[in-house]
């Protein structure tokens, strides 16, 4: 199979400096805030994104040089396989957040639920849809028994 | 920003020869399934993805060859800019989609929810989890009033 080539549409600016800030997910610290910032040419394709709640980021994490078939998330004690979780050592080093978008002004998305490093290349933007991307009767494997009753770890993810 | 080099992981097989053949969103033709083959040397990278009921897929739209800045969706009689939709015809060309794990032997992931094209090319895999992906009090800008009262249209994607 043939590689692909892709070159990032922006930058994300955040205050994540070092990967021992960042929240395991955004959402974990709801009010920081973040910007994607678009080159000036793909500002169009942000018509209409406004009337969206939330947005999902595609990223580069370009930080990460290696690459692991299986690793220990840090909420837990034994490894899991890379698909399994999040973590950015993963084959073609994609991330995916979703975001809550605060304003879109010209070329650039303020947004809050920020997880990413500041400086992170920006691939896609997709619009966050309830009728596409939530699903009733969710498992959540190995997460959901660190999640009971809403009890949420202040830890971060790298 | 300099460009970056993916290489596939796997491959998607569906029923889907063609892009008239495909739902809008996968949950539509809720019961079609697909397969998710990886290469072998990946398999190690599927360990306790079954533990999820739901799996997030990233793909190559790899029959899309053009590039759109703004757009008309299928439902719609209006343009929207590319990060408001859900096209193929995207910079990057990344595809999304979340879909039912129904089990997972060896290399193959086979799932149910399916709107891709036979053929497509994986990029990652990550597991859906109601702790990170769930978002209360959504808004879907366009797309909300084609969905009132639960009714879903039955029309294709491309």
């Amino acid at each position: 199979m043939d590689q692909i080539n892709l070159t990032p549409i922006g930058v994300i600016r955040t205050p994540y400096a070092e990967p021992k800030d960042i929240p395991i997910q955004g959402i974990f610290k709801g009010q920081v805030e973040g910007c994607a910032k678009l080159k000036p040419e793909f500002t169009p394709g942000l018509k209409d994104l406004d009337g969206f709640s939330h947005a999902i980021l595609l990223y580069h994490f370009h930080r990460s040089s290696k690459e692991q078939l299986e690793a220990r998330p840090f909420l837990e004690s034994v490894d899991h396989g890379i698909f399994a979780i999040r973590s950015p050592h993963r084959p073609n080093h994609i991330g995916l957040s979703i975001v809550k978008t605060k304003s879109i002004q010209d070329n650039k998305i303020y947004f809050t639920e920020v997880d990413m490093l500041d400086g992170t290349p920006l691939l896609d933007i997709k619009p966050y849809s309830k009728h596409f991307d939530q699903r009733e009767d969710v498992i959540s494997g190995w997460m959901d028994k660190h999640f009971i009753d809403g009890k949420i770890p202040d830890q971060t993810i790298l």
